[in-house]
């Protein structure tokens, strides 16, 4: 580790995390980045491999995302999907034409016996992307929905098919215990300067990353700053269920909520939290935590959002490196 | 065998035969049609299942077939081949959107175990389609070009990615010596009242059916009229590469040569023969092989047309009936 490293390190869900890597991609060289991806929602349908969250920080990240509808592909269609219909196939996922070829080209390599790393730089690459961009593993991660009722769910079929509605109990991440970091997520944290939890649902997007057998002892090896961006904005989840999901587990649906799940599930890792305006109430408490805070605006509706809060993160966690 | 055996089974290529299939669909109740498809063609390709001339002649029944291409699905559109071919996938293969859920889910249910001829019973009644369409056999057959370089093609190499441009010296059928007719194909072929060879191409459409272990004994055990429709029409093939083969392969590329085709391989096999109004000058000719022969018009514009040909092939059949 020395001073001038400015190597970062983005662990990123959907939608939220892919927000702050891009914010993070106009920020640093794309040698100084690499974004580690949840592949726990990742799952087998139709006979092709789908990874959520890292197409779309591929997507977002090549500005290629669908603006209007806040997932997929920009000028998607739904040709497939009406036919499959009318075929009778599965049809509550929603599989666009354009994001099938994504699954098709990665399936297809998957099958060839790539590893999804190697698939997803391809892909990458394609798409003109720059920055690394890495599945936290190169093995199967599925995050499993433990119900109320009883029922086991396949995180999709929860969050899609089921549209979040069973009450939640907890989550299992089936292989992860026989899953290996990515050979590249390892390295990158070796290389790293800093570390980055992006504001992604801690649960089901944060904790199979954290999880992932050595990945906590790397990070804790690294001994760099470690900072994480509430995803909970004034008591609700900017995107997704986080919001529901802690109601259910009985956790305070706030950001201190969120703060006091990562000090309480990995004590000492992290370095420091970003609290959005909204919630500068909590400052003292979740220092208390332990956590140095910074308050800023952390909903990033624009570019100039993204950039100026990958901009405080940096240099946020900069002011925590060791003199 | 009984006079009142009205049933019919048609041996089936891609367009053409899909065409007199059509007109037989008019002419016959659902119970006496049996539409049987070459499977030489069908190949694997970015991970799916394709069946072309199963799909050709199950879109055309369905009235779904696009009219203006002359293939494929209608109302097709393409964004899901123009996001593959930005991901660098093979795109020599033109993959509609709405063709590629017909893909998706025959390839889900052969990858669940179910056979080729209940996936296409399943997309059958799917599209409302009431006469039966089976696959030649539920077992993988592939018609190999072999070419004057020496090269040995794929048929789907040959026919679309190298738009039959290679000089052909012979075809062909890897897996034939272990594959089955389908048990549907040999149940209707039990019951036929007459078997009509659709205007396909003999060489890569008809022959992989005929030479199906089996199908040859079967069909001269059935001892009911069994007559072919010509392809080639004023030494013209209406589609494909049929002339162009019988070129290479120094056969007269004629509606005769057709005839010397199928009489020299199939000795006896064949009771009648039906030429174009254009190639009447050839019917003495064709008789002297011993295949009584009709004329009329083949050339299918219309739906009148098919249907026209279809009530003639029909009475045709039915006169060579044993009294």
């Amino acid at each position: 580790m020395s001073e001038a490293n400015t190597s970062v390190v983005a662990l990123s869900g959907g939608v939220g995390g892919a927000k702050l890597a891009l914010g993070l991609s106009q920020q640093l060289d794309p040698a100084d980045l690499t974004v580690v991806c949840n592949t726990g929602d990742d799952f087998e349908h139709l006979g092709v491999t789908i990874c959520p969250d890292l197409d779309t920080v591929l997507y977002t990240l090549a500005d290629w995302n669908n603006k209007e509808l806040g997932w997929g592909q920009a000028e998607e269609s739904w040709q497939f999907l009406e036919a499959l219909r009318r075929l009778g196939g599965e049809d509550w996922f929603s599989l666009g034409d354009r994001d099938m070829a994504t699954h098709i080209v990665r399936t297809e390599l998957l099958e060839a016996g790539q590893s999804l790393s190697s698939v997803i730089a391809h892909l990458a690459t394609k798409m003109g992307i720059t920055h690394r961009v890495l599945p936290m593993s190169d093995e199967p991660v599925r995050t499993q929905v433990l119900t109320q009722s009883g029922e086991r769910l396949m995180f999709q079929h929860y969050f899609v098919r089921d549209r979040c509605e069973p009450a939640v109990t907890g989550f299992e991440f089936a292989g992860i215990e026989n899953a290996r970091p990515s050979s590249g997520f390892l390295e990158a944290l070796q290389r790293a300067g800093s570390i980055i939890v992006c504001p992604s649902n801690p649960f089901v997007s944060v904790d199979p990353i954290l999880r992932l057998p050595g990945v906590e002892q790397a990070i804790r090896a690294a001994e760099v700053p470690v900072i994480v961006v509430s995803n909970i904005v004034g008591g609700q989840a900017l995107k997704g269920p986080a919001a529901k999901m802690m109601t259910e587990l009985e956790i305070p649906m706030t950001a201190l909520g969120v703060a006091q799940h990562y000090a309480g599930q990995y004590p000492g890792l992290f370095s420091g939290f970003v609290l959005d305006s909204e919630d500068e109430a909590l400052q003292e408490a979740v220092e208390a935590l332990g956590l140095p805070t910074i308050v800023t605006n952390t909903v990033m509706l624009t570019l100039h959002d993204k950039t100026e809060l990958a901009r405080e993160c940096l240099a946020f966690a900069d002011s925590l490196k060791l003199p």
